[in-house]
């Protein structure tokens, strides 16, 4: 049964009520406004959606500011899609134009805005980096002079990382038809493939059960497991013994999954299962404890002594879990050290992974729902034994 | 009959070649190293080829010194693949790690770099951002005030603009098969289809005839044409008399392609079969007029000029062409005041588009190779009269 495909698009309620929860961010933090680049910021409070930010070269700016509705200050080429959103003040100039690629024109537009606090936020701090030229960033701190221009990567990291219902509900649908699809592989895979045509078989399996594309899709093998997380597909063919690891952030309207599958080829050492097992029990020891209240870190934690305790030594991931929705990864991590509240709301991954046989991985994900009660999985749960394709 | 599939990834003596030419070009702006953030780049000087950049979390450094061969200073999530290039100098830091996300790892590295003249280049102009923290950029400028921080932005735009045999063997594969795929369209595109639809077909086509992935494919449609090129595909279905344009950016091996096609439903009114002869002839005087030592200008000039003898008063676009390669847009662009001299090697697109109607547009694009002989198409030159899909 294909799941129920949500309407796309948002209420315009739903954007005055990021707008809001923003503003009293702000009124907290002391910003007249916040100037925003990046295609998930712009996109957050507009509901502007194109792929357009494929192209790197023009900025985009969108204004917040303290009351009132955003103001898009855009290239011309995206007037006719703004126009189509909530946003009602868009001012636009003929990009590029290297000279002053919009800058006078966005600092005039700053000029306008009522002042209060004399703050302007922009995300300068943790995972955050601005789409627009440094020079032209120096430009704007130099020319608003008499204007603070703060950090406020932290407020918007916490203020996208609880979704709405209408956001969740295109998060579960994408989680659900992946979860279909790497059910159904292997039915569309078996030894003698490459990773790449299985990928491939992958890609065209996630279009037709509706997800939109498929800006991530990584893949690694080898005999008795894989090294590495990151960098395939490759033309290696698998065979009888290998095991196979896919990741995918597949999307639907702007929503991404983020979770992987790992099978294994012809038949599984006693190893690999027990590895497989460890990394499995970890992540319900993680669904045990993940609710509002608890931190990320108190998750790692909860992961990472059933993998010490299967032998795990290290874990060149870096972390075990992130955020995830408009982008494929998202703030908080879970770290043992980040210490993150999580808040009903939230979506976010778990993801532990564990070296084994020296040069060895493995690794699982899920992606989950923070409610009130708990974990809810988005994902469907992997198998609970490692796969076997014969 | 299927294009011929190039070798994936380059030889070693291309990495040797790109970093000596940028190593004579930093000597001539007095560098002794650039730092690089991007994913282009950091791609440009490694052959790091991954998908993990989708997750904009951590930061990736890349040092190109005066002398020798590039130094990797990253996440250790990607230090398994780095070793799979050819750069052997790897340093890595387990990220995320908010508090120092690798910058004192990266100060430490520069620091030991010879000092010849003083100067860090890093690309602050034109047609750049860096993917790292403002605040972190800012540490680096504070922390490394002994040395000059200089912009190299037109540096990498002038080196990575002219492509290698084995760059341009890619470009003309990718052109080659979405050229094949966008010829077959009829075949799976009809009215009562929704362009989302014919979008989903259109990439799973893509997929079947070799491309890797297809980060970038819009539509727009209407009765008698269209008004916007970027926001597509949208749900609306195509009908008797419609006008439909898609646009993708395809990719094999980390090049892409960039090109459109548009196609009538069931009828074309003269108006519009108008409009695209005008927009067609445009495209040719591109084509006869683009060679080494002539400029953007000249050639959007020689566009532009049949374009306005046909009617058009703007274009929105806010250029009629741009450079193409490792991203979907490269420098230039070719617009009234550009004013780059072309060079053999360069890949650009010719993309000449007007108004019409009040509110409609008509867009056309080709890829082409600058050769010393002229302009070498690389995608198949669009239909001479609008196609009509019956």
């Amino acid at each position: 049964m294909s799941p129920n495909r949500p309407d796309r698009g948002f209420a315009r309620a739903e954007f005055e009520a990021r707008t809001e929860r923003a503003q009293q961010m702000m009124h907290a933090q002391q910003l007249d406004a916040m100037l925003l680049t990046s295609e998930a910021q712009v996109r957050y409070f507009s509901g502007f959606l194109t792929q357009f930010w494929q192209s790197p070269t023009r900025p985009w700016f969108l204004l917040v500011p303290l009351a009132g509705k955003p103001i898009a200050v855009i290239p011309t080429i995206g007037v006719a899609g703004m126009r189509s959103t909530w946003i009602d003040d868009i001012r636009s100039w003929s990009s590029p134009q290297p000279q002053d690629d919009g800058i006078s024109l966005l600092l005039a537009t700053i000029r306008e805005l009522p002042r209060r606090f004399g703050r302007i936020g922009m995300t300068l701090g943790k995972e955050s980096y601005l789409r627009m030229p440094a020079r032209d960033f120096k430009l704007i701190e130099t020319d608003l002079s008499e204007l603070e221009i703060v950090d406020c990567a932290e407020l918007m990291l916490k203020l996208c990382s609880v979704k709405s219902e209408a956001e969740i509900d295109k998060i579960r649908y994408i989680c659900e038809l992946t979860s279909d699809s790497f059910n159904a592989l292997p039915g569309f895979a078996s030894a003698g493939q490459t990773e790449r045509d299985i990928v491939r078989a992958m890609r065209i399996d996630l279009l037709q059960r509706g997800a939109d594309h498929t800006p991530y899709i990584v893949s690694a093998s080898g005999p008795g497991g894989y090294g590495d997380i990151i960098m395939g597909p490759g033309d290696r063919r698998l065979d009888d013994g290998d095991v196979l690891i896919i990741d995918t952030g597949s999307v639907f309207d702007g929503y991404y999954c983020d979770f992987d599958r790992n099978y294994a080829f012809g038949k599984a050492g006693d190893i690999i299962k027990m590895v497989y097992d460890t990394v499995y029990r970890s992540t319900d020891a993680g669904l045990a404890v993940a609710r509002p209240g608890v931190t990320t870190t108190d998750v790692w934690l909860a992961m990472w002594k059933v993998l010490e305790a299967g032998g795990a030594t290290s874990n060149d991931v870096g972390r075990m879990g992130h955020g995830l929705g408009a982008q494929l990864t998202e703030w908080p991590s879970l770290t043992a050290t980040d210490r993150t509240r999580l808040e009903a709301g939230m979506v976010i991954t778990l993801e532990p992974g564990m070296d084994f046989a020296g040069d060895r991985l493995m690794v699982h994900e899920e992606n989950i729902l923070i409610t009130d009660s708990g974990a809810e999985l988005l994902s469907k749960r992997a198998a609970a034994e490692l796969p076997i394709i014969d």
